[in-house]
Formats: structure tokens, sequence, C-alpha cells
């Protein structure tokens, strides 16, 4: 794969747009991290790219867990005494606390109350809440509602199942020139949310076309999951799999208007961590890294120390950090189509690099070669540079990405060199193994 | 020992109370490196803690060195052409060069003038001098009461001892549940200096009594000692037992109202300085690390590179940069219980990291284990995310300071995280030796 | 070698004045990577050091290059069409493109023009042009008269010479008490240039005259070479030499009035690095370390990853950095007898801190020694400081350059405290090979 002649080849206003519009299309969608929802979103996938679908039953254990019950619901209401709805899973789907048990029932204000979820701090909007592993029922709404609850009966309505059934999830597997894979992951688990969630899974799903569409050296994995239980299934069932993740991205909350911010995997050295920080620092646009910590999304799972994978988590302002978050306000208006398209552009540089980043042997390692002869030589520019920095530092110590690090100088251009090079036969192409 | 239940248990107010009491009585006292001043000193502590004394006979070869002679004093004064005494040992034990041989003549002042020793820079001040390991008399006084010295005879009488006997230390064992051992060390061997001295033989003598209270994992080795000799007779009669020596500190200068500052072992990266490093900083106040430098105190014995300790040193503000350091101003008014309470606290709080730090094994390391069905989840608080880095570092790489300095934490956080991991069978101790 | 005692010994004003008189001696030579100008210039040389002239016929193969043929001019020139010579180089040995071709012809502007150099940004200044490996003729001139330049015919002669002949270097190797060897390299094929070229070569030449009048630990190899293909030349030759190489400079740029620049060697910890720092940092005076990077001098084949040497290069302002670089305005007036002397001051500073950087065992290492009875006690001053600092690293880890910088002091007092502790047998020096 070229990834690099792949973006020139696309229209990038396109990619924006079209990924905004899969987020509006799969936004009304009440998603779990089991159930309908979920199937729904993954045959909207399936339009773009050949997702299978995986379907893991209820009571599988996953190491430490086992896959839950499976959750559906059709409606969900709240009545007062007069017999106005004044709780509507219709009109959005983060009314209902999520895997709400079914109930039907009379209750007064203050049995109903003790199952009333809201944001004080944010009066005007509806709270995200669930209760994946504690039966439980209950309601989300504005705080500014629930204080004008009057005294009286309720009559409460969650027209919803949890019974035995399956856990869903879509994978894509893109074979590469080599086994080694590249896992890009994301969580599909959130309703009606569309940073937290959709403008991940809309990333990948247009990544997935891209990467399809073309050759690439790595062997690609997509996985689109319920978060957390998600991850720890596809470990739990995958577990010999995982030796070929060479690299790995989370990707979700790209689509705000924040900086982008790159967290490293556990080891916090790997590769990923290195050409996410290259193509970071060298973007020239305001972007943070930080190092890994044990909690966010599925990284967390990846990252654990049974497995410590190379996965890094790509997002805008992380999660937490953005008000909106895990709230109705976290809604179509807070992503947009040229936040979506930088991200989506920032992760093609990423792999662009992950897939042309190779080590070199200098075939004329004393001295310089004499590029004049071979017509290499202009006068001192950028680029007669970069082929100097090429042969000095391509001793079996440093792959083009280190080179690049220490010239101090974009990838593309140390690649370009020893592209050059090598067609000149100065440099030679080896691998850790050719040493062995 | 848990010490941070010690601490709880303690009455705060008292200890800074009774260190201070305790450098009242032994203030008046004049040590020095031997003889009976020494001896008394030791017996004062005994009230305390059963020390045990050691006598080692002068002329015992200890390395480079030897025991010196024992020196006794019981008067010294000058007398000018009247009769009046001008200087008396009485008035304050810094009059008399510590050591100074006999001696009773009549001098002309020039003569007396070369054994006599001031302060220019602080006239109203007498300086504390010493003349170990090189035979003189002399006496120190204010450099104001130096310049009223008029022509004529004096007659000065030193009623000293200088002969074979013993150098006399004390040493507290206190058997842990482990063989391995903390080193507190403290020179006791100045006569009436309240902060260089008297503070550090406080400090440990309550922290002795302290942790004598109680069961603890160390075995602690208190030494009360002569500076310099002390050091280096102990470490000479006892190399084998250093093997054991896993900790140590020097404390002297702990009762000045400077801030609390920490000197580094030789080694730089040993738990002393890990432990210490860690408490200070989270200590919230201001204090000082310093590396390592081969002048000090009694450290430099410990870390001199053939015996290279992990031995750091804990005071206020370093011997030499205040101005009443030894002088006769470094006298009870110098030091405050205060400040005496709170290094007393300080080196409880690093004894506490260094008693509870081991490392673990996350027996469910892959992918991470369900916290909720064992109750231990919450919404994500402080103490989840402790719980969170125990599990994910506790790989057999990072002990739990190692942890909870990754995660930014304080050391008790993730202490009390790995305690209820452990509890619920997630985490399990384990020792280097296992993995041999 | 002593070389600090051969620094007090010399008049430091006459060293400055002296390499200014060698290069207004050497400044109006027409030299050239080959011909008789080199020769010229190491025959005048010679009279200043015992050079062994070496003579490498065109045509030998060296690594990936080849020896040029020889270059010879006698005379240029270009008439206008009323016969006036309106470019001359019997006026500057700049004005003609180095390494022309011989011409003897009549052409039009036009043609004329494509053979003609200029610095538009700095219209009065020649330029310095050359074509060494692609037949050319050319002639520089200011820009400014080159806007006078009407229509009609031109008559250009170079009288050249471009044949088979010989690459001709100057080598001075001075025998050492080691085989070990320091390189001294510079550039000697730049025709009237003061800066770049002559002041190093001037510097070289002093300094070998210096090294030759005493005794040394090391070898010193000091080389004249043409840049680029006489370092490759002399490395294809002497190959097997290099392993003596311990430690090597690249000397050019020195006479200028910037601050005095180190550039690392490729490894960028060799002891070359850390000496040239030492030096600098401690010199009080303002200075530039910066790391290695694959273009500049010789140090680029020096440090080409097959041969990877520890060679470094010192220079005052970094070439490319002063304007003058390269043009008529690197004369006699950019280079000053004051800065040759600091610079020939600091690089012997940096060579006597290679000269005795040794490293030493305490023998004495279990506890400090008794400095008292040695009489090397005084009170804790400089000196004693020094001592204690000597003793506590001489751990066969730490070289005295090594204990310097943990001492952040100047070498000297290291080395001055280690002499002196090695004399009363309290340290013994130690090689690595002792170990093995």
């Amino acid at each position: 794969m070229n990834i690099s002649e792949l973006k020139n080849s696309m229209d990038p206003k396109n990619v924006g747009r079209e990924m905004y519009a899969l987020i509006t299309e799969l936004y009304p969608i009440c998603r779990s991290i089991t159930g309908n929802g979920f199937r729904q979103t993954m045959e909207i996938l399936r339009r773009y790219i050949p997702l299978q679908i995986h379907e893991v039953p209820s009571g599988t254990k996953v190491f430490d867990w086992e896959v839950p019950k499976e959750w559906n619901i059709k409606d969900a209401w709240v009545k007062n005494s007069k017999g106005e709805k004044i709780i509507d899973f219709q009109k959005s789907n983060l009314h209902v606390l999520n895997y709400s048990t079914p109930v039907k029932k009379t209750v007064s204000l203050k049995e109903l109350k003790e199952h009333l979820f809201t944001l004080p701090d944010h009066p005007d909007w509806i709270p995200y809440k669930t209760s994946y592993y504690r039966e439980n029922w209950g309601f989300c709404l504005s705080h500014q509602q629930f204080l004008t609850l009057g005294d009286g009966e309720y009559e409460v309505s969650i027209d919803s199942t949890l019974e035995s059934g399956c856990l869903t999830y879509g994978e894509l597997y893109l074979q590469g020139e080599e086994e080694n894979e590249i896992l890009i992951s994301c969580h599909a688990c959130h309703p009606s949310l569309a940073n937290d969630n959709l403008s991940g899974v809309s990333l990948a799903t247009f990544l997935a076309k891209q990467i399809s569409s073309g050759s690439h050296r790595y062997a690609y994995r997509f996985l689109f999951i319920p978060g957390t239980i998600g991850a720890i299934t596809w470990l739990a069932i995958n577990e010999e799999k995982t030796a070929k993740i060479k690299h790995g991205l989370v990707l979700t909350g790209v689509g705000d208007s924040g900086k982008i911010t790159y967290k490293k995997s556990r080891r916090g050295d790997s590769d990923i961590d290195r050409a996410a920080t290259h193509v970071l620092k060298h973007s020239g646009e305001p972007h943070e890294i930080i190092d890994f910590h044990p909690y966010g999304y599925d990284e967390r799972q990846y990252c654990s120390p049974g497995f410590n994978l190379p996965v890094g988590r790509l997002s805008r302002t992380p999660y937490g950090k953005y008000p909106e978050y895990h709230t109705s306000k976290d809604n179509l208006g807070l992503v947009h189509s040229e936040f979506l398209e930088d991200s989506f552009y920032k992760v093609l540089a990423i792999l662009n690099v992950l897939e042309n980043n190779r080590s070199y042997l200098n075939l004329n390692s004393k001295c310089e070669p004499q590029l004049g002869k071979r017509g290499l030589y202009s006068s001192i520019g950028a680029n007669e540079l970069a082929l100097l920095w090429a042969l000095n530092y391509s001793d079996g110590r440093h792959d083009l990405l280190g080179i690049a690090e220490k010239a101090e100088v974009g990838f593309n251009s140390v690649q370009e060199a020893a592209a050059l090079l090598s067609k000149h036969n100065l440099l030679q192409e080896y691998r850790e193994t050719d040493l062995i």
C-alpha cells in the first residue's frame, strides 16, 4: 500500500462529509453492548465494508468475565397522573437507563426518584447512564424537568428484554504482504452519542474502505466491538492471534474541535508511539502526546500486562475532558466533517509511516559514496541532506523513522532518500531476522 | 510494624515536646568523640531505649585509622593578672578546644593568643573547635572579649586527661520479621550544640522507642556514635553485618526551622532515595533533594566505595549553610519542638514506605478483572484508579513505590489498593527470589 | 607530555601573531585539491614541522571514489572587445572557477554569462566556486561588475592543465608513550580563503610544533589534506591504522571572532566529546556544543558508519553561518591573532584533558583514609574536596574526567588530587585491560 498515494487520489472534502453522513445515519439507533441496535449498526457498516459479524453466546467465559445476557428494547416511558408521557424513549434513547430490566408499574414520586438520573450542573442536558452488570431499571432526564415533577403517582413502562442471547461484534481482516497485523479498534456500543463512539466507528469504516482498495504491507484487522466486554471477548477467543499484532490504534472521539491527542501504548516506545509522535510533531498543528495510564477505552484491555500489545489511542479532546461527554449534548452538533477529516488524514499519515518504516544497511559504509557520479549531488539542499542522513545512519541500528527523528525532518524526505539510494544500490533493506 | 498506625496512635504534640525536653537535658554535657560525656549521654538515652553500650580500646586498628586516646575534662579556665577568671569552662563547655591536652601555666598574651579561637564575623559568638588528631590545647571565646584582652600574664588551666581508654558508642538492634536491616545512625560527640548533634540523637531515640513498641518487617539498627571515627570503628568491627543493611539514614540537624533536605546515597537510586524523594515530594511542603557528594556526616563512611551502602541523610538546613553551625548560637533557641516533630514524622513516613513497599504479580493479567462482581467498582474515583494502576503494573518489574511514582499518587493509595486486590486474590506478593 | 606546562612556557602573544603571519604568507597561493599550489603550501609548512609529503597518483581507487586528475594553473583572464582585462586571475585567484579546464576563445556575452558566477546578495564580493568532478570552465566576479558587462565579444583565456598527476597531502606522525593516536586533521585545499582553511592549517602547524617539542602519552598524527577526497584517500590507504585512533579533531574556521563551537563525533559520548565539552563549559566563555550531523568538513568521512571514529570538529562560527564563507571577504581581515590564539589554547586544553585522563582504583576503599596523618587535611577547602571526590569515585567505573563532571569542578583540580593521592599510595592507576 502506498497510503500517501491513496491520500492524493482522494477528494478530501468528500471523506469528511461522508464520515459525517454515516454518523448522522447511525445516530438515532439505540445501541448497547448487546442486542439488535448493535446488529443494525453493523448491517449499515456492511454497506461500506465487508464486515464479518460474530455472535458470542451469553454465558461464554471470557477470562475473568462472562458474556452478559442480551438486551433489547422496544419502548419506554413515564406517564404522570394525568396520563401524559413526560419521559419518552421515542424522543431520545438516552432517556432510558441502558440495560434497564423490563418494568411496568405505578410508583410514587419517591420511588420514581430512586430510578431517575440527572445532571444538576447542566440542567438542560440528559445524561447517558448504563447498568450492564447490576440489574436495575431507570430513566435519565434533564435536571430542569426533574425539578418540575410534582407529588402523585407515575406509571412507568420499560418494554425491554434481558435474556440469554449473544454479544455481537464486527470484524474485517485485510490480508497484507506480511502476516504481521495492524489492529484498528473502536467501540460501537453507545446509543445516540456522536463523538464518543460514532466518530471512531465512522473513521474506522472509511479507513477500512480506503485500505482495502490497494495493496499494503501489513495485514489490517478492524474491530467494531462493544466497549470493554467486546475487547475482552475478542482477546479471549483470539488469544493466539495477538502475536501477529505489531501495531494498533484505538479510535474514538475523533470528531470534535479539540486538538489531536495521542495516548501512548503501555510500552511507551513502540513503533506506533514513535510514528504517532512523529506525525503529530511534524504536522505543525497543536497536539498532545500523553503517557499510557490504565483507564480510558479498550487500550485498557489490549495493554493489560498479560498482553501488553503495542496499541495506542487517537482522539481529539480526551474523554471526560469535554463537558458534553456522556450526555445528550454529544450530538450531531459536536462533531464536524472538517475535524473528522483531519483525524482521518492524521491516522493515514501514521499508517503511512508504519507501512514504509524499514531498516537499511549502507552498502558503502566506509567514507561517503560519490553522489556526483550518480547524479545525486546538487548543492547542499534539503534533499541531499536527507541522502547523507540516510547513508550515515543506515547502520543496522536505526530505522528510517529513527533517522528522521535524528535529522529532525519529516519521515517522507528520509523515506524518499532511502528509496533513491536503494535504486543506486547504495542501501539495501534488511530485517532483524537477517542478522540471526 | 504498621508505622502509619503507630503515627495515628501518637499524640503529635507530645513527641515534639519530649524530643525537645531530651535535648534540653543533654545540652549541658561536655561530649567528645571519647570519654565520660559521651558515656553519660548514653546512660540518659538508656532511660528511653535499651541501648547496648560498646567500649572499644584506644589503639584498636580500624581500617586506615586507630581508636584515639580517651579524653576527659573536669575544668578549664583562664585568669588574668588580677586573678579573675575571664574564660570559664563551667559557663560553656565550648570555651575549651575539644580534646585539649592538660595544661597549667602562666603565659604571655602573645603565647595565649596562639591558643585562642574566635569568630570575627560573629563577634558575640563562641566557636566550637576540636583538635582530635593533633595534640594541642586552646580556648574558644567571643571575638568581642578577645579584643579586650590587655597585655600582661595569664594563668591558663585545663584539667583534662588524654590517656589510653575507650571509644564508647551505643547500639540498639531491633529484630524484624526479616533479617534485612534498616540502619539509623547519628553522631553524639558534640558538646553543647543543639541542632548539630542533639536533634538527631533525640529524633533517633524517640524513633527507636516507637519502632520497638510494635512489630516490623525490617530489623532496625540504631547507632549513636562519635562522628567519623565512630562510623569507621563500627564498620571495621561489623563488616560482615553490612550485607544485611538494605536501607539507611543518617539523622542530624533536624530541629531548625529550615526546609527538609534529603541527601541521596551514593547509589542515587536506592530504595531509601526513592522513598525519601517520594515522601518529600508528596508532603506538599518545601524540601530539597540533593545528590550525594563525598563530604558531610557519617554517610561519607557508609557510602565510601568499598561499602557503598544505600544510606542517605536527612537534615533540615544542611550543615555549614546556617551561620549558627558549630558556634554557641547552635543552642536551645535554634531548635523547636514543632520542627523536631515534623522531621520525626517525615522519617516515619519514609520508613512506612520502605516497610510496605513490595512487589506483586497480577494473577489475572490478561485483560482487566471484573471489579464489579467483587464489589470493587464504584464510579471512576481516586480509589478505583489506584486499583487499576496496581493491577496494570504488578508485572514483576514494578514495586508499589514504582507504581505510585508512575501514577503520580501517594504511596498509601497504591498500598491500600494492593492490599484490597490481594484480599480478592487478584494480586500475589512475590519476591525477586521467587523468580530465581 | 604535560601540555599545561608547555602552555605556561609559551609566550601567548607570539603564538597568535605567528599563526597570523603564517596565514598571511599562505594566503596568496592558488591551492586546489591537487597541484602545485597545494605542494607549495606543504613546503612552507615544512619550515615549521617535518611534514612527510605523500603523492597519490591520479586514478587510484579510494573506496567509491578515484583520485582525480591533477590541476595546475598559470593564468586566466577575460578581455573585453577593447582588449582590456576585465577579470584577472593575477588580482585574485578566486576569479577562476577552481579546477577550470583550459580554454582560449572568443565568446559572446551570452555564452560568457553561462560561465560566470556572482553573489547578487553581496554585490561587492567575489564568490569561491569549484568544479572538481564535472569538467567545466568559468570565472567568478562581483555582481556589481557583472551588471556592467555590455554586449559584444569577450576573449577568455584559462592557462590551466588538468592531467594525470598526483594528489598531494602532508602527514606528520609524532610517536607517543602509547601506540594509541590522536588525529588532528585540517583541509588545505582552498585558495585565498583565510578562515575556512588557512586558520585550521596554521593552528595545526603550531600545535604540531608544540607537541613535538616534548614527550606525550599519545602518538599524534597530523593530516594536511585536500577536503573530502584527501580524507577518503588517507582512510583508504591507511585503513589498518584507524584502529589506533582513540581521539580526533578536525580543525577549521578557528580564526574569526565568533564563539567557539564544538561538533560532537558521531558516537556522541566519546572521550573527545566529553573532554571538549568539559573544557568549553569550564572556560567560562560563550561556546556552543552541537550534535553530530553528516555534513560539514572531513568529520563526514572519519565518522562515516564504516569507520565511526571518535573525531569531533572544533571551529568558531560554523561554516555557512557567516556571510563571508566561501567569498573574497574570507580574507586576512576576517581572522585575528587573538582569536587564533584563543582557539589554539582551547585545543591545547582539550588535549591536556585527554593526555591526563586516567582511571584509578582507591586502595583504601573501605571508609575514608585518614588524610590528617599524611598531612593532606587542612580545613575543608577546594583541594580537600577534590581529594574526597577522587577517593570516593576511583572505583574503576569513573575516570578523572568523569569525576570532575560529577564534582562539577575543573579537570585540573581532580587531576592534581589524584596525583597527590597516588604519591601517598592511596590511589593506583589502572587500565581496563587490568581487569581482563
